[in-house]
């Protein structure tokens, strides 16, 4: 397959990278030209404009966030350009109007657009084993299917409107920072009547929350260690007022995210926005007397 | 050993059966005497006063809150009575404030007083693979860790004062019943925009959050299946009091458990105090407009 | 004076009116020409489009919402044509991100732009008793003072930055409805404590809280009288989301607001938008298992 | 009419001071007996003991908080004592819960229970101006209404079980607390848009909002003004658990009063429990990153 991919972060180049080594046609594009080299000089061809992206079977898209991918899909013309049959998969995190949108503006367009938004940190989309969460057509979601499969481990299928991908993923991050709060708060209350944060902690990840989320975000709660982060505590604000906006616009309550929101604010109000998101649980642990 | 055990609730039964299977010289009394009869009939001597559990090495307790607990241990005579040298365990979930006044009423009298609270519903306390959550003196408790060793897979310590158990077990309540809230919410969000509740909850489950909590509970939200109660939702309501009563005692704020409070006397005053508290995703479900 | 005027709805169209009755030249706009026409049978000049208001020294807009502004302002190329010289008086309750670039824009041009939105229902504005909420350019301030002393009682001066009578008026309108929420979360409590809620709330209002804001709306919870809405719930809800905007932006932590999100979206979510936003108390009823 | 007042704090002492004023016979016991004695000094019989006051028509108590009122009424068997038609007016803000047990133990001895908080402070009280919240027996009131009559400028009543004056004393104290919160939260949000807290702060008080709540707690906002204490903020957070114990009891959520908790604990966490409770404020400017 001919792949155009746009946004070679640390996600984008390990994602596009197993995409050029699965033998797959690769042109790609980046802001800042130098993450494209790199893959240009594992035999990808080097885009210098987001539209030379437009004459491919499949655009990838793994943009920072919602303006970031309107500039590069929307405002560059690309999406204007995009030959018929091709399918655009956008597997950044983005907002669930944007997702409407996009949906409406590729489908007066003719182009199928498919949301798969990931689950897994750089080093799993480098093994090629992420979690995919992905909606749209199903014709189009059979065609990509291939490159899911050297990308990820599984593909989870949520519906044919794109934007039920993007709110299952808002909802996932959702869930992750809640078990953030959970922990942080739970860690407070036992450390102030003398039990060490870690003792909890590793008891909770060794019995009912033995998973993934619990055991490293937990892990890094119990030894205090928010640097270097591995997600920005800045982002997982931006991904609560994902959340938000996405109630917002449902008419949908949610008072754990309200929480989340002001305690992410909080710890940015302190000059914590850069600490992993993890780092939330500072706030828990000032407010609650403690070092 | 020579063991007491007060207090045969289902939990409690399955947990003084495995000691009487164990080969040890056991003394039961319950309140209602039916539960305490059947362990009679397979080798257990049945008391008909508490007091008559007095002359023990070791008195396990499992009452079923404070009140009983106050009522059976201390009310009763049975603490006054304990000959020198016994160790109290007590493995029921209580306040932090009433484990205190016990501790300091045993020191009194020259008890050991141990808390181990239990993490496992009844299947697993029958099968003998309890969590134990246990504080208290060292010597005490590596006395009546051979009991620990026939009700539990793992003894988790977590320091010299009885309460820290407590408050650890209570913290371990609270981590439950958010994971059910984050779920409730998330499921609640993503039917909003379409998505069967039943796919974002199992994708959870098979990822980030393949872990017990995660599984069980997510399964009852996504199947709206929360009777029969297999914990039912005025004892997460209690539980949940338990973790504001400590983290008042404590100045140790905990917002989630605030939302937590509130949306299960929502639940409590619409009529569904007996469901399970996985019921407590009603709440989120009615709130945003859905059935 | 001559005098712009763009955005006649019920407030507008009263603050026009007195405006016109002091004997400054006016000529007016509305997106639907009925309540221009109203004010042209009293002698204002009615214009057919935005631009037509290009030529005055003031304009004075009070549109709907962001979207409106943003329409009539920009995109219809108002801003583009004023005079150099003319002063912007915007009297909307709009964002502050809007009011900052509003500010940007217009200095660009320069023209001098002010925020003055105001407190105050349409029979206030009416008797031109409104109180104004201005911030900008101390200048420009001076030179309209002669028109907010037709249209208001007093001028409330907040600072030399258009967004700071913004973020004044979203903090006031915050104000009301967390006095809203409290008298509904307190009658919902002595109402479930057999104390009927007139008595409680006529208590308050005569007491501590004698005044506008508790009498008028504790007055409507009273007597649960939520319709016609005075203003309607769903603008609660926007305005509390302008405080939540901007709590983001500033990193401000706002629980207050965070709980009033939630329970007006619960009530949208039940179908009672179109409630007047004191109908924000049926949440704490109904969740109180009360009618 | 002979009346015996017990608790003689800064409250209990003015308010005891109008009644020796008006004529009557008093006899006063107070736990530091200088508080008595200096009432004695000015005609008023000074008891060693509680049961001292047995033998009145009217014994009124203002004791600190549910225990002192259970020690001193109960415990001391002053209440066992009370002769037959007396009057008990409490006039304390005690819990709903104890409120209901001295109804119930009261109407077992035949004597007539009474519950009378009031609002104001200090000098209100000196002056003989307080809000006097009554419930209880009509007969029974009537008998004390000349004693309200010199104690306070107006007597509310809520209903013939006294703890309806509690519930109404506690909402009261809630509506209070949400007003200082609403305050913090509308202030922090300003001034990080760079409008003067006291601008804001005398806006509301000048207009929807001209009443003693807003213009008292707003003018110490203003100022930050948070000691000496008129009402510690200790105090402040007890009465909030007042009212969200009246919420458990009858299934009421009370969101608001949840995040009052959290930050009441917060505050008292930092060290600041001995500031005025519109102190609260320090925890909304601390958390949104101000001084």
């Amino acid at each position: 397959m001919k792949v155009g991919f746009a946004g070679l972060g640390a996600m984008g180049s390990a994602m596009a990278k197993n995409i050029l080594d699965a033998g797959h046609f690769l042109v790609v594009w980046n802001r800042s030209p130098q993450a494209a080299e790199a893959l240009a000089a594992q035999g990808a061809t080097q885009a210098d404009d987001p539209t030379e992206l437009a004459n491919v079977d499949v655009l990838i898209t793994m943009l920072a966030d919602d303006a970031a991918t309107w500039s590069v899909v929307v405002e560059s013309g690309l999406l204007g350009q995009l030959v018929p049959g091709a399918v655009h998969v956008n597997m950044a995190t983005i907002s669930v109007a944007l997702a409407q949108e996009l949906a409406a503006l590729h489908q007066a367009r003719g182009i199928s657009y498919v949301a798969a938004p990931v689950l897994g940190r750089i080093d799993v989309a480098a093994a090629g084993n992420l979690n995919i969460l992905a909606a749209g057509d199903a014709a189009a979601l059979a065609r990509v299917q291939p490159l899911f499969d050297v990308m990820g481990q599984k593909t989870w299928h949520f519906g044919e409107q794109p934007e039920q991908a993007n709110v299952v993923k808002i909802a996932a991050n959702f869930t992750l920072a809640s078990a953030i709060e959970t922990m942080a708060e739970g860690a407070a209350l036992v450390r102030n009547h003398g039990v060490a944060a870690p003792d909890f902690l590793a008891m909770l990840s060794g019995t009912l929350f033995n998973c993934p989320a619990y055991k490293n975000y937990g892990g890094m709660i119990a030894e205090q260690r928010y640097s270097p982060a591995g997600f920005k505590l800045t982002l997982g604000l931006k991904d609560v007022n994902l959340a938000l906006e996405a109630g917002n616009q449902s008419h949908t309550p949610l008072p754990f995210a309200g929480v989340l929101k002001d305690n992410f604010l909080d710890a940015v109000a302190q000059g914590d926005g850069q600490l992993d998101w993890s780092g939330l649980a500072t706030v828990a642990t000032r407010r609650a007397g403690l070092k």
